[in-house]
């Protein structure tokens, strides 16, 4: 669970509730935070946040805690939000052209160059400011020239092997997977998956406890 | 990290993934799968995948392993998804228009049954086959004449406590949060986050570290 920097992935995936608390408290002006306010806001152990806290390297003070400033700076370096990364939208259906347009990439340092479609139709038009172009176009030159890292993978399941085994011959470096199939890339790739099934899992399988609690103590009241 | 039922959350979110795998087995007409067999499609361990197999209740044969049938049914069953779960998307802009018109809910048992949002001009416009609502005529009864046990929330992160808090008092059982800002809800209520900034947080460390490794390498080759 620990990538080669010593940071747990854990720690990373907290990471941005703690830079969007911190932004909060420093547009109400307040210049410290001490872990146990994060903590209660968030819903998290004290000490789990000052360890998660220390991997960025940022010391606290006794009593006052952390500098709002310097913390929000320090989460932002680590996770590499610093430096815009130029990514494409590889289909551009319905959640491509959402992902698209979604305004929220901008604070992480993501920005969507352009889009690629095999859908003829599309050709030549936009999904917000994104132009879509044709997935032939898609050469290592462009991806090369312009810097794109990542390739935003939302085609549809039967297709996101063969597309993810075009974008490793044309040099990708980090393939982000929203089409509901797992993927195979070679290890010098960066593979990240975003799959609606594994967190609707987790939700269903809770609502599916609370239905049967509830029919349980309704049979009670009956007896 | 273990729910109620025993099922730790890794586990359940390994599920998706073994029922897709599953569900290509059967559509090439395989009747039995092995432990080693999945594992080795999906990258985990033989031991990893016998260990999850265990909470369905489903046993293997020695030598030939799961009767591919009953395990996709086991699966299903222990994540709920063989009722279908009625639910509500709450904000219909691009993303809760994505979500509404994604089709790869069918499979899960999630079945989107209006959508609801404060801007005029939606109302009365349909999403895909999902008709658009005032979010005022958002109702107690409206949930349970329905059987709504889920809202999807794809609000703005400044709103989405507020709008969190009108579920609640309506008496959702379920938020399946969307908005980029962490809500909190009574215990009663089943809380499920899909955060993009999570993930891309990932994704984003992952591949700076790539990128500083080749900057370091290349300062290697000038020595």
């Amino acid at each position: 669970m620990e990538n080669k920097r010593g940071i747990p992935i854990p720690t990373i995936k907290r990471f941005p509730s703690y830079l969007r608390l911190l932004n909060v408290f420093k547009e109400e002006g307040r210049e410290m935070a001490s872990a146990t306010m994060l903590a209660e806001e968030l819903n998290l152990k004290p000490i789990q946040v000052r360890k998660d806290i220390s991997f960025t390297g940022i010391e606290g003070k006794p009593k006052v805690g952390f500098e709002v400033d310097k913390l929000i700076n320090a989460i932002i370096s680590v996770l590499g939000w610093d430096n815009a990364t130029d990514a494409i939208i590889i289909g551009a259906g319905h959640l491509g052209s959402a992902l698209a347009r979604y305004e929220g990439f901008g604070s992480y340092g993501l920005r969507i160059v352009a889009a690629f479609d095999t859908a003829e139709e599309k050709w030549g038009t936009n999904v917000g400011d994104v132009p879509i172009h044709p997935f032939d176009h898609l050469h290592r030159w462009y991806i090369e020239e312009n810097h794109v890292n990542i390739a935003v993978l939302t085609v549809p399941a039967d297709e996101a092997q063969h597309v993810a085994d075009q974008l490793v011959a044309l040099g990708i470096m980090a393939i982000w997977n929203f089409a509901p199939k797992d993927i195979k890339v070679p290890s010098r790739v960066v593979l990240q998956r975003t799959d609606l099934a594994t967190s609707f899992a987790v939700l269903s399988a809770k609502v599916k406890r609370v239905m049967e609690s509830r029919e349980f103590n309704e049979e009670d009241d009956s007896w």
